[in-house]
């Protein structure tokens, strides 16, 4: 079995997706995280969820969970609304040593090895200049786990 | 809003858990971790599930993608035999800086912080000695979108 008898489309979004959208995709479609095309289509960046959180948490109150406590409830609660018309743009990590982008080619062991090393429950299939899908971890275990 | 409001029963596992069955709870529930209970009934950890996969996928093809290719596909397939006899207990990551864990009376942005900073899109809720669930990214982002 190979990367492309496990891929599946995927919800993709842009960096000039608004943050505030990309965050309800996570939710509404309870995703482990979103794949980020470029200008070719192609995956820029697999973005765990979490990461949009980041955009919408002020600074000093992930630096400093006491800072976060004091802050009013009625506050907290609208957190949200820290993403303002902040874009998917803004919450790309850093460039990781290693993007979870795969090949219809690559076998379960290699998805399995890329997702460990990634530490990336979602893989991006890539075949030349086109993205055929991702594969999830679920997927992925669903597939391998004895039945 | 506070925690308590957004916490959900959870499914935990033990160190002693057979890591094919944590495996398993990921798969069939689609789960974004696991949260690993001591012999106290509290959170040892939040274990996410790609760390499940490093303990089926064998050292050298998680270090040099170039060795999982050379697998053959009837190996490949199997790689979760791998995870053989072994435990949860293996599977635990280094001890981390900090655990995805609050108290019930944590504010919605208090959580989003902690999932933020510790990129993990599980939190779980102990109320002093006691467990009562966990708050996934998917309740939180439902809960603090605007509809």
């Amino acid at each position: 079995m190979h990367a492309r008898d496990l891929v599946s489309g995927f919800p993709t979004v842009t960096a000039d997706t608004p943050a505030v959208e990309a965050a309800r995709l996570l939710a509404e479609r309870d995703l482990p995280g979103l794949i980020v095309l470029d200008g070719d289509g192609l995956p820029l960046c697999v973005l765990p969820g979490t990461q949009v959180l980041r955009l919408a948490v002020p600074r000093y109150c992930q630096d400093d969970p006491a800072l976060a406590r004091v802050i009013d409830e009625d506050q907290a609660d609208a957190f949200v609304r820290g993403l303002g018309a902040r874009t998917v743009g803004e919450c790309l990590p850093e460039q990781p040593r290693e993007l979870p982008i795969t090949d219809p080619d690559a076998t379960l062991l290699e998805v399995a090895a890329l997702m460990a090393r990634t530490k990336s429950p979602l893989v991006a299939v890539v075949d030349g200049d086109r993205l055929l899908g991702a594969i999830t971890l679920k997927a992925l275990l669903n597939r391998a786990l004895p039945a």
